[in-house]
């Protein structure tokens, strides 16, 4: 369960990723050793792995680790049998199960945790069905995202959720964590994609939510309920989505700002010429000089703000006629039509995860406010970000008020390092009170996974968060689906 | 609790509406006098009533009534801590709460149950706020959904969700029934528009779910749970929705075929031209007949079925081309561009539900299915009329593959009533197998309420159910909150 006094208690190395492994992990108990057989009896041999090295890999996702925990093992399921088989013998044996799809998140939704089995879903990759008049698709849950969208377009059709990750991430991932990216403000989120839902539930049962078409009310939603849940209230191992048209035409803006308010500013104003890109993002002036170091760009010279905005569909040159009019009368220098820097730009923004994720010295967020408070936020991340001599940059998913800052610095010497850790989590905890003071979320697409467990007690009063533990009780009486995350 | 048995004990009474009231709730204990004392209590005279007239008017929704009974009282609630009051009342008195906003549902989840009472929301219909930047507003439950959208209209935006009943209907009662409309195929259904809900529990205490933001992905998506429960999990006494942007051009297709089939072929035509319209209805034969005898009208003349399409948007004028070519090229007659005939024939469409609720020879439905079998379905429901020897006429949401069949008979001789009805709800029930065989659902958005839990077995199995009896009782222990219905 999350412990809501965590933010003080912070440590080096929980931010650094230098945890500690678990010793006691390694040292096998003679249940643990029966556990082990008896899961791998109903296995392949190359469905389970035990040797440290794999388990090292399978120990974390990509978010920030408290406490690195080996798992008593890896198991491949290949099958809903397989999942079924390794969900009995966890609940046989209480031992907690932590599934995964390619490990891409960043809240440490897929952390091992102690003395639990790690279950990857990435061999469960087929198509089962794509019905180009139906405008669906069933899933395994290891699909990778751009899969799914390449064999949409084959029809010329796509799945609308885009994570940065959807090169590499799996849908049952994005299930699991409700995943967002580039396009929502338009298109939606992974929520509004999922039709119904194969769930293997705590005893192994499968159940199957929702339906097959684009809408059904017939009882309670719990498709909706198990998307987001992190994994906490059963297996998701099959996937029915909806797919949507893949746009008739794109047309791509930039537009150069020279201070970030303006630049937000031109958000709102796109808003009202009522205009909905299906990109709509922000870029601030430490993103500009990170791209320009990486790349060897100039963006910098030309702005100290970049707003890079997408229309699609049938209407998207005269939405982009609009969008260039209204951004140029709020002082924007805007990109001519049909600008190929500009689809460049987009290409190098929305494959610039790699490069965000990989520093110690670098905490982010993933902050959600109301629209209209995009600018007064990113002036109080600045404030934060100079009281804490910490370096900032911003991404936004702007249309939808989505926030992604980094807090940062150059790396710095071991005997500096605490203290520069310090001030780095002092301004990340500050910009998450802002955030909510401002009516916003702490986590508008990621999850809360282990991370971010600290912070949702500022979020949800604790009539919330119990009738969510009740909820979680109810689906897993024994707690082993994914114990302490997301809730 | 559903009993499934129900659809071999349909009685002629449940089906005619002619149900004798229950007497029994007539006599009142000396419990009851002291019950309803106690919630007046705390209520100013005008929030109760309990003269015979009100109690009837509130007895029933437009929902076929399988049995009337008379509420102890009727209730109105003014403000949330009057709501409160009444569940705290009710809760200590284990009395059943039936709440509703217009009572303008079409599947009885309004209908009063034995020894209830119900809970009006309808005065409870302030805007509370409408932001044009966040494109967000939050409204009381009893809010009309056409205030709320001439209120955001004044802004260029509007409230997505338009079931049909939207001139006379709540926010609140689309939340309970996840109500859905003309424009959802683009647009989305009620559940997509709403990000927070302020809800009064069983125990009379107040929870807040959701976020104010777009996106949010904070835990278990109770607001998603809550939409769609139709007042069996807590009472919704605050929603704040997202707005969508009023379409900047609309332009509006009518196409008349000589056959059903030729018509739902375009629909499908449509989709494969990747074009998403805003409204796509589809009327079949019988509807046009039932449209000419109201209207005087030739609709008939001019073709067997009628396919209304309206594209909106920046791209409106290039999509209506696409489509009106599409539908030439399949056979259509198709109006030409901006006819104000078919403008006209999409507001009698959109208005015709009044006509449609009001019949004892009449039986609806609201299966969907998906989208390549619609020609399939109506070839069948044609059959069973045809079999059953009832008439059939189809209204069809076809982008999204719901389908609104009515089985109906001239009204007859009451020597005749009893097969009539028998042949009808012959003709419903094997409406509703068929759909569910070729994987459909049993409501696309009317919701489950009292009428459709003799269904509901037959598309959920036994454990999804018992799921969902869990969920309501871990929300409802004791059971008050609109006992036997939805789940």
């Amino acid at each position: 369960m999350a412990d809501e006094t965590a933010i003080s208690g912070t440590t080096e190395e929980s931010i650094r990723g230098r945890a500690a492994v678990d010793k006691a992990s390694a040292v096998r108990a003679p249940e643990d050793r029966d556990f082990v057989e008896q899961l791998g009896s109903g296995l392949a041999p190359s469905q389970l792995a035990e040797d440290e090295a794999t388990l090292t890999v399978y120990s974390a996702d990509q978010g920030p680790l408290l406490e690195r925990h080996l798992p008593l093992a890896v198991v491949w399921a290949e099958s809903v049998q397989d999942v079924q088989h390794i969900v009995r013998t966890c609940s046989a044996h209480r031992v907690p199960i932590v599934a995964r799809g390619a490990g891409t998140g960043v809240s440490g939704g897929a952390h091992a945790t102690r003395g639990c089995i790690v279950l990857s879903l990435e061999r469960m990759d087929r198509i089962l069905d794509l019905n180009p008049d139906d405008e669906t698709a069933v899933v395994e849950p290891g699909v990778i995202n751009a899969e799914l969208n390449a064999a949409a377009a084959a029809h010329g059709l796509m799945y609308a959720p885009d994570p940065a990750s959807y090169k590499m991430s799996t849908i049952g991932g994005n299930v699991a964590t409700n995943a967002g990216g580039l396009r929502c403000a338009k298109y939606g989120v992974t929520r509004d994609s999922v039709l119904a839902l194969d769930v293997v539930m705590a005893d192994g049962s499968l159940l199957h939510t929702g339906h097959q078409t684009f809408k059904g009310v017939a009882g309670y939603d719990l498709t909706a309920l198990m998307v987001g849940s992190e994994g906490t209230l059963g297996i998701v191992v099959g996937v029915t989505v909806r797919l949507k048209y893949l746009p008739h035409e794109v047309h791509t803006i930039a537009a150069f700002y020279q201070d970030f308010r303006s630049a937000a500013a031109g958000v709102l104003a796109v808003g009202k010429a009522r205009v909905q890109p299906a990109i709509m993002e922000l870029l601030d002036n430490g993103t500009l000089e990170q791209l320009d170091a990486l790349h060897g760009s100039d963006l910098q010279k030309r702005g100290k703000s970049l707003l890079l905005i997408q229309t699609d569909g049938f209407g998207a040159a005269a939405e982009a006629a609009v969008v260039r009019q209204v951004l140029a009368d709020g002082g924007a220098t805007v990109t001519m039509e049909a600008s190929a820097e500009a689809e460049m730009l987009v290409e190098l923004r929305r494959n610039s995860r790699g490069v965000e994720v990989d520093d110690e010295f670098r905490v982010g967020e993933d902050i959600a406010v109301p629209r209209s408070k995009l600018v007064e936020f990113v002036a109080s991340l600045e404030a934060m970000a100079v009281r804490h001599r910490v370096r900032l940059k911003v991404v936004a998913h702007a249309g939808d008020g989505n926030l992604h800052p980094t807090f940062w610095m150059d790396r710095v010497d071991d005997a500096t390092d605490a203290d520069a850790l310090v001030r780095l989590n002092a301004a990340l905890d500050e910009s998450i009170q802002v955030g909510l003071e401002m009516g916003g979320t702490i986590t508008g697409e990621h999850g809360v996974g282990q991370y971010k467990l600290r912070w949702l007690g500022l979020e949800q009063p604790e009539p919330v968060r119990e009738l969510q533990r009740r909820i979680k009780e109810l689906f897993d009486p024994a707690g082993i689906l994914n114990p302490g995350k997301a809730i």
